[in-house]
C-alpha cells in the first residue's frame, strides 16, 4: 500500500513546514501528537531537528525509546490532526478515538499513520538539546509514500487554529537544491 | 514605516515554514541569503533554530559576530529570493544587485530588508551543535512588520526550485496556541 521513498527525497516533504503528526510506542501502547516545530538539518541521511515540549506525553515515551514515526497529513485530515492536538495520551487513546489507522513500520516500533500520505521512520539521533531545549535530532532511517494520494495539499499553522493550505505551486530557476 | 510586532506572535510567521532571508554583517559589508531550514523553538522569549550550512558565505559572519536578521518575503519577491540563493556573497554584492534594501536594525548590525513584511533581529543563543550540524539556535531580540503588506502569501520550498504558495486560510477549533 505504501510506497518506498528514496531517502534523498525526505526534505522535499518537511522543508515547506507542514504540519505533522508524531507517533511513539511504549510498553505496547501507541501514540499519536501533532507538531508543527521541526526543520530539516541534513539532506542525506536525512536529519531532522524537532521540538517535543516536555509538558507533552510523548515526550517522555520520545526520550525513553529514541524513536518515532513522523507521519504528514493532507488537508483532508485537518480536523483530525487539531483534535489529535487538543488532547493528550495521558488519557485518550487517540489512534481509536480518532479513527487513525495504526500500521506496523519496518525499523522501528511506533506505527505508521496509514491515513498520511508519507510516513517516516526515525530514531534519535542526538539528544544534546533536550535538556535545554526539548529539542531532538532524528535520523529518518526509512520513508513510505502513499502512491494513491498525489498532490497533497498540506496545511501550515499561523496559530490559534489557523491555517494556510497550500494552494499553487511555482517553478523559479533555482541551482538549490 | 516598518511596524514593532510582539514577541509572543514571532511563531506565527516562522512556524508555518516560509522561506526566508539571512542577513549578516561583516567588517562593514552586509550580505544576505535564502533559507529554508529553521524552526521555532520557544514562544517567548521567541528562540528560533536554523542550519546555515558551513559552504555558504554567511556561516561564517553569522559564528564569529553572532548576530542576523531574519527577514520573511512575500511571493512577489520570490524571484529575488531564487536569486539571491543562486549565488554567494563571496563574488556578489547581493543587495545592490537584487534591489533589496538595507534598512538599520535596532538591535542588531545585520540589516533588515525593506522589501520583506517581516523582519527579526537575532542573536545567536546556543552553538553547541554548529560543530556538529551547523544548527544555530537564535533568540529574537526585536521583531518589525510592515503593515502596508497585508495578508501576505509566502513560498515553501519543494526542492529544485518547486515552491508552494499559499492558498486558502481555514480556521479549526484548536486548543493549540
Amino acid at each position: 500500500m505504501m510506497k518506498d521513498l528514496r531517502l534523498s527525497k525526505v526534505y522535499q516533504l518537511l522543508e515547506p513546514g507542514p504540519v505533522v503528526l508524531l507517533t511513539t510506542a511504549r510498553n505496547g501502547r501507541a501514540n499519536v501528537m501533532t507538531m508543527s516545530w521541526h526543520m530539516m538539518v541534513e539532506f542525506e541521511p536525512p536529519l531532522v531537528a524537532c521540538v517535543v515540549s516536555s509538558a507533552n506525553y510523548s515526550f517522555a515515551a520520545l526520550r525513553a525509546t529514541r524513536e518515532c514515526v513522523i507521519a504528514v497529513p493532507a488537508l483532508k485530515l485537518a480536523s483530525k490532526v487539531v483534535e489529535v492536538g487538543n488532547c493528550s495520551g495521558r488519557k485518550v487513546e487517540k489512534f481509536e478515538r480518532f479513527g487513525l489507522t495504526p500500521v506496523r513500520a519496518e525499523r522501528v516500533t511506533p506505527p505508521l499513520v496509514a491515513e498520511c500520505f508519507a510516513n517516516l521512520e526515525c530514531k534519535v539521533a542526538n539528544t544534546r538539546l533536550v535538556n535545554q531545549y526539548n529539542l531532538f535530532v532524528l535520523e529518518v532511517l526509512k520513508a513510505w509514500t502513499d502512491p494513491m494520494q498525489n498532490h497533497p495539499k498540506t496545511i501550515h499553522h499561523h496559530g490559534y487554529g489557523k491555517f494556510a493550505v497550500d494552494g499553487e505551486m511555482i517553478k523559479l530557476k533555482s541551482r538549490m537544491r
